[in-house]
């Protein structure tokens, strides 16, 4: 068992999709992420929040025994994500407004304790502060990170740099055909290992995923069969918790195999977040469950 | 080994994609779906063509024994239909022009020996043709259809008594979504069954399918990996093709295992039509070329 390092969002989101909306709900991919791997693992989270932020969101991860000590309380409001989903393309979330409060002046600073961190999760954020995090980790065994449109376009220089320190990307699919130039997912993929990490996770939302390793090839399978999507928010994160928290909970240095079924169990866990507004399938979720849907799956696709 | 019935277009198209263009190239639904299908077993195509129906292009069919004494040659021109696709979004056909010509007045009369045709398919024409055909056969054993956006809005009605009559449905994911007022395949499957067919075939172009059948529920598989698509036009009806080709090669009433492994074969010699247009990949195509593809794609879904 090894502990994962996460350093992402704690935000509020506002969210409209066509089975109804919330208002400043929990979100934020390091929610998300943490909600997902400390099923699994240990999880530390590094993070800032405003003062708005509320006790009962702090209590959510620490039940599930979360380090928080990463996370920063400072003067002025928390991120807060504001978009709408429309019906037939609920893989793209349409943004209406981004606040990035106390998440613009973000420094993050590791305590002495995760420093020894084996696994790493870069979740979105912008990539000087991925690479300041990077730093600041002794010897990790494995470090995933995940990046959108907004940096590809404004700070590409700073991109590559983590992009050639990191073992592994979880991508979405027009984000890879964004970042290469490719036509499709497929084609994306083994561009994407040029430039650094020898694997990659393409995620296709509703789709399933990717996953191509220069070792082993391409490994692609749907995603969990769910008749009523209500908010795809957060699934990425979600899938990259899951990805992470079984990587973490086998305490080696992960094998092809092991990149596979943390994909799938990745799969599983996205499934429920997608299920109900924020947290709120997600945080409700058991291994129980995890195992269960599992092989309601592998009847799907064998 | 059973006799498959076909009734679609023999056509030309003229077809820009970002690879390139071609211009009156030999296309339709019947062309395609008999190229495949004849890898298999015995196929009888009803159709018409124009004078102009190049003399090459009925060889290609009688070379691989398909049965053409239902096509008739008639005057005026053959079909033909022109669109493109954009990089980017190789899933959706953009119609340019679909000029009827002589299938305008098509009126499909089965030749005697091929009403006792154990396996039918219903390419993508008219559903008052489609039924037109489906009477003149004697006892099927198991018939299917495709269908497209044109004939859910402009003939309803027929379309309905269509699928009250067949076994399977083979069709887009997104008419799936329109003819059942579902917001995604996952939902549309079960409200598709409910309107005659016990089983569907959703395509999902570069993402493969979803099979859903009321007694066998989901099946549901990424498609093969292909780095460059050249031409998607054809590839559903070359996936028909295989999947009716393959159920005929068993001479015997299709079982949900079968159905699988149909959809398996039809997912295999598709994503060979993509790789070049019209039907220049997919003539060339043999079994073996496929068995071969197979055990690729066994690799990446395990």
């Amino acid at each position: 068992m090894s502990e994962i390092l996460v350093v992402g969002s704690l935000a509020y989101d506002s969210i409209q999709t066509p089975s109804g909306k919330v208002d400043r709900a929990l979100g934020g991919s390091a929610n998300y992420f943490s909600l997902a791997a400390s099923l699994f693992a240990p999880v530390r989270v590094v993070g800032v929040v405003g003062e708005d932020y509320e006790s009962q969101h702090v209590d959510l991860l620490q039940k599930r025994k979360v380090d928080l000590s990463g996370m920063t309380k400072v003067p002025g409001k928390t991120f807060h994500w504001s978009g709408f989903y429309e019906a037939g393309n609920m893989n793209e979330a349409k943004t209406l407004a981004t606040e990035l409060n106390v998440f613009e002046k973000f420094d993050p600073r590791l305590p002495q304790h995760y420093q020894d961190s084996k696994l790493v999760f870069l979740a979105n954020i912008s990539p000087d502060l991925q690479l300041k995090v990077l730093e600041q980790v002794q010897k990790p065994l494995f470090v995933g990170m995940d990046t959108m449109n907004f940096w590809i376009s404004s700070k590409l220089d700073d991109l590559k740099k983590v992009l050639s320190k990191v073992d592994v990307v979880l991508i979405n699919e027009g984000e890879a055909m964004m970042l290469t130039g490719a036509k499709n997912a497929i084609s994306a993929a083994p561009k994407l290992c040029e430039m650094g990490p020898q694997a990659l996770v393409i995620k296709r939302g509703e789709y399933g995923f990717v996953l191509y390793s220069r070792q082993g090839g391409y490994f692609i399978l749907p995603a969990f069969p769910i008749s009523e999507v209500i908010d795809p928010t957060g699934a990425g994160d979600t899938f990259a918790g899951g990805f992470f928290g079984y990587l973490a909970s086998l305490g080696r240095k992960p094998e092809i195999n092991d990149l596979k079924a943390a994909c799938v169990q990745g799969s599983m866990l996205a499934s429920f977040t997608i299920q109900d507004f924020s947290v709120n399938a997600l945080s409700k979720v058991t291994l129980t469950m995890v195992e269960e849907r599992l092989s309601q799956y592998k009847k799907v696709i064998s």
